[in-house]
């Protein structure tokens, strides 16, 4: 039982990181994403207005913070020296990063970004004011194949989102309240995960979680972003659920089409193609096949049928510390600009979801389901069966 | 009872944003925030790798979005005309966006970035590469200072927060898991909202939501971001709590520092010091007062308390579409570049959160609340007692 990523696994990205590094004429790698400050250091915070900017040298490991992250950074192992300005705008963080880079001897950087992201209505000078800056997504780019770890966790966490899936479908029934079954789902299978884990809990979240489950409805399914509407179930509405849990940052996706009461004929007919379409992106799957291809077999499929217009997005995504992550299942993957050669084909340690989507004027029929792709084949990580009997609900 | 943006809210926004265009020698405002774009249109989105692109000449809207999006954004009554790529990088999507603009005559534009934000590991090209781009952020300006309508949405929000803490209170007991009472808070407010509201609940949420409650317990409240421990609630344990609503897309913060069971007299002490510190920080609030000078205010009481170093953050933020916004409560912001001529004084309309926190070396003190500043002084949004003895739980 995989819950916490091994220390082991920092050493091998950050020396990933410095050997390209040494193949360019840069004094440092800066990053100034979240989740590319916890991939290499495994200091994780919430991105906010308070710039993080963290960076690598050949021999060291600086970080800049805000004042109220010091004592969560500071036990880190992996950080040479913590630096911190106060607050937001106080202490003009990107002068506090610049002196800890002039401190560390860096005058040239290869920067995941020119300056800190302008989210919550950050404002602030770009960083070639100071440095000289070359742009590099290194490690957007490392995410892409998980190692044998990070597999473990994405597979723990489908097994904590199957027993949330499993609660869903239990709590549902005609009149209950959407909203009210997918929030008693995720209570009790966060619960469940917390009380079997105990001190084997990395712990990741605030409130809410470690596992969410929750459904849209009715006809809020026709859109692939569908809210969930303020009425109680009928019989006859359609459901596309979905299931994750956080472990130790990682996550899995499962999302399955479900019927409350006996479906139509037309749910049917729709329901089975959507599967259908979904083994046929599953048998594409496998080391060294085309990631495009997936998706052009998937769009042969619904042309031969006659319901190429029903289809509102591609096949599926990677997922990991991110939610979406590339490479992404898409016709276009194959001719497009920052896709370089040989990354048109999919690799071990790719973690995939597989969610081809049918939506009519009325409905949507989507399942989701989590596939790693392995040096031989595919692992299925998520399990909840996907056959029609097992998804109507009675 | 405000539940909804009135329609007519949209107007004045357009025209304020076109009235700044004119200033320019711009043909068209572009965004690719999703706040900003639901701020102007009142087309909603969940950020994602798919770009969005939103823009706005002397007399006309259009906007380019993902297959996916279309029929959500289709019955949009401001928006003339809506223009699609169908996935990224299929399509192509900036290739989409730029085909809109030459469609609508723009030749430059001034848009709130130069290009989609890099989310989800995004690559692709400047809008600069095609038009004419200059930079502006006038809508994260304009959102600083509220309309009436937008006031009564978070007063609203605060309502159901206040809701929300309640249970929390009243479910908190020794023995009890954090996460189980948040989660069960939260489930119970949610639900008392969507049946108090009806049909005049404003759908926005997936699955989870609309109201949020929660808090984290013991040794992680001497974080100010921490989380919430795999741990069962014992006597003499911190609490720091955390409950807002959504509210058409509007937020309020209501936070308390709580005790399970009698607090210790060091426990008093600092709570009754973060009290006072928060009296100080909403005595100096009111339209025409520095901001900064809220900050420095409570600086200069910790000061004279000799408690300065357990301070590790500024006294509060703005809050509304986003859960942080400027401006913020900060002694730098006077001085900031960022910050124009008069901008450094509050004006009514804007929403503040007062949230003086103290951080000992064991647990954190830290209330929040949600104030607007009016015409003539401040309201008070958020209203769960503050005093020491509503905040023991025994």
């Amino acid at each position: 039982m995989a819950t916490r990523l091994p220390e082991s696994e920092f050493d091998a990205r950050l020396a990933e990181v410095r050997g390209r590094l040494a193949d360019t004429d840069a004094d440092a790698a800066t990053f100034f994403g979240a989740t590319s400050i916890e991939y290499l250091s495994g200091f994780h915070h919430i991105q906010t207005e308070r710039p993080v900017v963290l960076a690598v040298t050949r021999d060291g490991m600086e970080i800049t913070v805000p004042r109220l992250e010091v004592e969560r950074v500071e036990p880190n192992p992996r950080i040479d020296a913590v630096h911190h300005y106060f607050d937001y705008p106080q202490g003009a963080p990107l002068r506090t990063a610049v002196e800890m880079l002039r401190g560390m001897g860096v005058d040239s950087v290869a920067s995941d970004a020119d300056g800190a992201p302008g989210v919550m209505g950050y404002e602030g000078p770009s960083l070639s004011e100071f440095v000289e800056v070359e742009r590099q997504s290194w490690v957007d780019r490392m995410r892409w194949e998980k190692t044998d770890a990070e597999v473990d966790l994405v597979r723990e966490s489908a097994k904590w989102a199957n027993l949330a899936h499993r609660y869903l479908a239990d709590y549902t029934e005609v009149g209950a309240h959407p909203v009210t079954v997918s929030q008693r789902a995720t209570t009790e299978a966060s619960r469940a995960m917390l009380d079997t884990l105990g001190e084997r809990y990395a712990v990741r979240t605030r409130g809410s979680g470690p596992v969410h489950a929750g459904y849209i409805s009715g006809s809020e399914t026709a859109l692939p972003h569908g809210h969930t509407p303020n009425e109680r179930l009928s019989a006859g509405d359609v459901l596309v659920t979905g299931a994750s849990a956080n472990v130790d940052g990682y996550h899995s996706e499962l999302e399955r089409t479900m019927f409350v009461g006996e479906p139509s004929d037309e749910q049917v007919h729709y329901f089975e193609l959507m599967v259908e379409a979904q083994d046929i992106a599953i048998n594409a799957l496998g080391p060294g096949q085309s990631i495009a291809g997936v998706d052009e077999a998937v769009h042969d499929y619904f042309v031969e049928q006659g319901i190429e217009d029903t289809a509102q997005h591609h096949v599926g995504h990677n997922i990991g510390l991110g939610g979406h992550e590339p490479p992404y299942i898409d016709r276009g993957w194959d001719d497009y600009d920052h896709v370089d050669e040989g990354d048109d084909l999919m690799a071990p340690g790719q973690i995939y979801t597989i969610e081809p989507g049918i939506y009519t004027d009325e409905y949507g029929y989507r399942h989701s389901d989590t596939i790693a792709i392995t040096e031989s084949g595919t692992e299925w990580l998520t399990y909840f069966p996907r056959d029609l009997e097992s998804n109507v609900i009675r």
